[in-house]
Parts: C-alpha cells; sequence; structure tokens
C-alpha cells in the first residue's frame, strides 16, 4: 500500500503555512509520500526533514516542477488518482469504495485548479460541499480512508515523544 | 447544543490564511460560532460574512481582544472547555465522554499557548501527538464529536450550492 499526496500550484509568498501544514498532516495522518509542484521551496522540505528527524520517520518529501509528469508516472504505475475538492461526489458515498484501491494518489489543490485535473482524477471527492479549506480536507479523507488507525500509529527512530497528557506537556527525549 | 471555536493570538501578519481557514472548517463542519483572539482583523470577519452570505447560515463570528474573558464567560455558562493541543490525551480514547457534552468551547492554539490554557480546559485533547496542524485537527475533532453527521447538513438561505459530482463542476444558483 502506498499513499502519495500531490500539492498542486504551491506559491512561496502565499501558500508557505498551508502547504507546511499539507505535509504536516500527510505524514501525521499516514500518508508515505508529499510531492509539491508549483515553486520550488526549499523552507518547507527542510521543515519536514526536519520533522522527520525530531518525530520519527516519516514522510518522504519531494519537489516537482511539472504536475503533469507527477500524474502521467503515478497513472502508469496504476495508482488511483483521487482529487479533494469542494465540487466531487460527497466523501461518505464513496470511501468504501476507495477503501479498496492499495496505492493512491491524492491530489489537493491550491487557489486554481486546472480542469485538466478533474478529467485525470478518477474520483473528484468533496469533504462536505462548502468552502473551506484544503488541509481540513486531506485530513479528513486520510481519517476515513485509513477508519482512524491511522492515529495508532507510532513513528520509528524518533528522538522526541509525546506522553499524552488531559492536563499538560509531557516531552520524552529519546537518547 | 452549542458548540463555539475560540481562536487563540490571531497575528494579522502571519496568520491570515490559517486563521480564515480555522473559521471555514468551523463553518463547514458544524460549529455555531467562532471567536477570534489577537489582533483584531477584519478581512476575516468580511470573508466569514461573505461565505454565510453566498453558501448559507452559518456560522458567528465575533473579535473578542481578551481571550481571559472569553474563558471566563463560557466557563460560567457552564461550557465544557476542549483545548486542542499535540500534548494533550488522545482524541480516539476520549470522544466518547466528550459526545455526551452539550455545549463546548473548543480553543484552538497558535504557535505558544499560554500555559493557563493548559489548566482551565477540562480535556486537552491530541488529534495523534505529532506536530501538523490545528485547522486538521479542529476538522477531525469536530468530525469525530458529530460522529460524520455534520457531513449531511445542509446550508439554510444558499445562493450559491454544489450538486456533487465525480468528474467535474456544477454549481447551482440559488434565486
Amino acid at each position: 500500500m502506498e499513499i502519495v499526496v500531490l500539492r498542486l500550484g504551491h506559491r512561496i509568498a502565499r501558500d508557505k503555512r498551508i502547504t507546511t501544514h499539507i505535509c504536516l498532516v500527510a505524514r501525521a495522518l499516514g500518508a508515505n509520500k508529499i510531492i509539491i509542484s508549483g515553486e520550488k521551496d526549499q523552507s518547507i522540505l527542510n521543515t519536514v526533514i526536519k520533522v522527520n528527524n525530531n518525530w520519527g520517520e516519516g514522510i518522504d518529501i519531494e519537489y516537482r516542477k511539472r504536475w503533469k509528469e507527477v500524474i502521467n508516472e503515478y497513472k502508469k504505475k496504476q495508482f488511483c488518482l483521487i482529487h479533494l475538492t469542494m465540487y466531487g461526489e460527497k466523501i461518505q458515498n464513496t470511501i468504501q469504495e476507495i477503501r479498496k484501491k492499495e496505492n493512491i494518489l491524492i491530489i489537493v489543490g491550491g487557489e486554481k485548479v486546472p480542469s485538466e485535473i478533474y478529467k485525470e482524477a478518477e474520483f473528484n471527492i468533496g469533504v462536505t460541499n462548502q468552502p473551506h479549506s484544503e488541509v481540513a480536507a486531506l485530513a479528513i479523507f486520510l481519517d476515513k480512508y485509513f477508519d482512524s488507525t491511522e492515529l495508532e500509529v507510532n513513528f520509528k527512530d524518533a528522538k522526541l515523544m509525546i506522553k499524552p497528557d488531559l492536563f499538560g506537556k509531557k516531552i520524552i527525549h529519546v537518547s
């Protein structure tokens, strides 16, 4: 099973924090790889590498200038292409079918998604049909795809771990 | 039942998009009200009002300079205070208990959360104990709190609606 997230059209000036959140959500909720297309932004790659180093492996991260090449590559590898969009079919009506797919490329748009993406995707999926957030849509998609089992995963080789606590902060430093 | 989200420590220069996403996620996933503390940012209030106007009611939005006053007010109203934090107890171990609470104030932090918040909260809750995104944490919390029933809600008095579609964009203009 391989779950890859493709972030479309990253713009350094405007999207830095949102794209960083997308990367960290992909990592925390069980995706194997994140690919960023659009403008190259080394700082985001560095952030993700640093989080992997501190909090454990983790997620692969890659920058690719051309999203079309990514789409073509994963189509050839026979991944199921899923585009998250507020225009899509309701997730609650499709997730059972999508769970049968072992290898998926989740496409997460920016402000303007090329119409080609809607055609290339096997599923255009809406997490509600209201305007909200690609970060939230990705999070809920992954949580539903994994049926919340991702919440129990431990990350290998972590230097820092949290001892979950109802009342405060407890960090464990692993040496 | 009343679900209120309190966003702590908004900074105009840095948090505009993340806070906007938090507001829209709160609206789309069934919260009744969002309160923003920190720097006053009229543009975010305007965005939310515009989304309510176009896509239907909707969520109340309010700016409050002092988060302490908000906390005190909702404690007096006997709301259950829940703080979303990566240090918190796992959501999957606590959500059953939290679902019994009818009126809740969900506190969503920024970069530096005052230690007082951890003490004031009845529950400090982690959506994973990994670093990721307050937008994602709020989304998953609301989805679990409502047990995904929020995905089926229709918004009243919408001028724009989407006809969910697997393959493209279909917007309905209500006149």
